[in-house]
């Protein structure tokens, strides 16, 4: 038998506490012995809950605790999640989390401090929720050179902008309903803003390419300036908007950036509709990979967390198969350098807008607005020409294989 | 360093040698050690081949070699390819493989094998190719009970399919065309008639519910039944024919079938086209979670064989996580039990369908034709209707929630 502690009694918390309840038969089997909750930690009180008796207040009562090999770190942000972890890590326990926000900002310390105490890191749940993404990458593609990474990787962003596009809600009545629902918070900046999508990115990124890239390496913009207008537009040339991370190998360098984008309508994105999630990984032997499935939840993501515990207990000291390097400063390079089409939307007319962009594809638009789909060119040059006295209000990349 | 040999040199084999040469670095580093091809068996002549040294022309040298830890077996089929893994097995080599039929008629006993012997039998590549599925399904969804299991998973017969649909082009026509590019082989029985998306469905589900599911005890339809005016209808309809091996778990016991649906065009297995393959996989924490990619071809394959080496390089003699039972001869039900909706063309006239069939959704059709879908009914039900004097020129489900 094996006993863990799980910090932090929130959604994630108590969904890996039910989960391990529920399916408690199966996950002993593929352990390969009982997984035990010792200890579920929170400064709440949760009087009519089933695991009442389990609950500390004190973090150094499970840290001290030698028999906990496995420490589930559900309390999310930086501060205490932080300091917990790297005390787990130091006292020699394997820490499992969905924390994307601290993968994203200190995994190269905390994976270099897991293998130096011979114990495991592993973050699945962070990318994805419950849909397998960092194993397989890290796993199942490792014969390959990773080329390039994208992928539709915040739920409540893509709930936004399918009932934008299916309903013709606009984006503020839309993030309302995300939030009536529970898909969106009450701030919700770090959705909406692409901060989050950022962090999984950078996850991803580092994963692929073997160094830390942090978030504020990134380049982000969110999905506020995407208006029911683009979004008609892009329906009209066959295109749905989505907010991808992204990230592409060119030559030693990463272009790593998050922002909206037009997606075929042909294309297995385009059908990734409401909270779902999918990453497209390719490989220069296997092609493009996909992934797809439930990005966020409770229940998701406790699958996801619960995977990783038992990955913990079957190698308690004996993995090193997720681990990159520090960061080089040079890695990153500027990813408005990277060759696109664009779709812009302006106040110029037809004519001067052909006298500027060459042959474009128009979307529609009459008098003082044209929206329209350009050649491929670089973020500086779309940069350049709009400088000619035309104003911009919308610009997004068109995906594609530039 | 690692010595490995590989038996057979056809697409999968010579695929396995070009990427464990191309990314070399890579894979060396993920394997923590190098990994050197020491034989190639093969009793062709390979005059101009680069690895030519390589060559040997008898098993015995390889088997009696303790230099060779794993052993990849790209012979295909079963004869020498069953006898050289056992006897690779019991000399305590691991060994990997490509070889679904292999792995569906004799996975519990070479599992077992493995097991005894303290090394491992992996076959990552067996199923979607490329695309991870067994990893995943065996490490990340580990958490999960699986409810159920259902996929493209032959690119032959989708590519046809996809040829029907966007181009007109009639069945046979299709098959011819997908020959010439290499999609089909001269004989294309295994592909057409979906013995090989049975043998895929068989290891997904022995991998999922535990125990040994054999190709014989598995409903198995091909495409050959499938004609333009079918796609035809279904287009009108709003769905696209796919082919499907399907598996679900109903209470203790497991349906499993290979046959023709009709897919939503909504649903992301619509747009699934040609050779790809698709496989969603549900679990009872996460929902479904979808794997996509190229399901065949030589660098994809090799892509996933050589994941496998290095897992089994990282592992000599240490792992369980991909096992199942032997066979119980009760666990298959009988498929046509299972409820479904179902697309159904006949030669009756509106009024017998409606007769028969009560309320249903007619596709079109004039005259002596008739293309509906029934409500929710099971096979044996539609059987009984059919059999009052209506001649079905094709029979379809439905994939929806029933």
């Amino acid at each position: 038998m094996i006993h863990i502690a799980v910090l932090g009694y929130g959604i994630v918390g108590s969904g890996v506490v039910q989960v391990l309840d529920k399916n408690s038969g199966r996950i002993s089997q593929n352990a390969g012995q009982e997984i035990k909750i010792k200890y579920i930690l929170d400064i709440r009180e949760f009087d009519d809950c089933p695991y009442k008796s389990l609950f500390a207040k004190d973090f150094e009562t499970i840290v001290n605790d030698p028999e906990i090999a496995v420490v589930v770190e559900a309390i999310g942000g930086i501060g205490a999640a932080l300091e917990y972890t790297r005390r787990s890590l130091e006292a020699g326990k394997s820490v499992v989390t969905s924390n994307k926000e601290l993968v994203a900002e200190y995994g190269s310390e905390l994976l270099k401090l897991a293998m130096e105490k011979e114990v495991n890191y592993l973050f699945e749940a962070s990318v994805g929720g419950g849909v397998p993404v960092i194993r397989p990458l890290a796993q199942c593609m490792t014969a390959n050179i990773i080329n390039e990474i994208y992928g539709i990787l915040n739920g409540t962003t893509n709930y936004i902008l399918t009932d934008m596009e299916k309903n013709g809600t606009d984006f503020s009545e839309a993030l309302h309903e995300a939030q009536k629902k529970g898909y969106a918070e009450s701030d919700p900046t770090a959705d909406i803003e692409g901060h989050d999508a950022c962090r999984k990115i950078c996850i991803l990124s580092s994963l692929a390419y073997g160094r830390h890239i942090f978030p504020r390496q990134v380049l982000t913009e969110g999905i506020s300036g995407v208006t029911l207008k683009d979004i008609h537009y892009a329906a009209k040339l066959g295109y749905a908007i989505k907010l991808l991370g992204r990230s592409r190998a060119i030559n030693d360098k990463v272009s790593v950036y998050v922002a909206p984008h037009l997606v075929s309508k042909h294309s297995l994105l385009a059908v990734i509709d409401g909270v779902m999630n999918a990453v497209v990984i390719r490989g220069n032997a296997v092609g493009n990979v996909v992934f797809c499935g439930a990005g966020a939840g409770k229940l998701p993501t406790a699958s996801a967390v619960i995977a990783d515990v038992i990955d913990a207990v079957k190698h308690l000291h004996a993995r090193r198969w997720i681990s990159w390097d520090e960061c080089d400063a040079g890695l990153v390079v500027d990813s408005t350098l990277l060759d696109s089409a664009w779709y812009i939307r302006t106040d110029a007319t037809r004519s001067k807008v052909e006298k500027e962009f060459g042959s474009v594809i128009f979307a529609g638009g009459t008098g003082n607005e044209a929206a329209f789909i350009t050649g491929v060119m670089n973020g500086t040059m779309v940069g350049d020409l709009l400088s000619r006295g035309i104003t911009v209000q919308s610009r997004f990349r068109v995906l594609g294989d530039y």
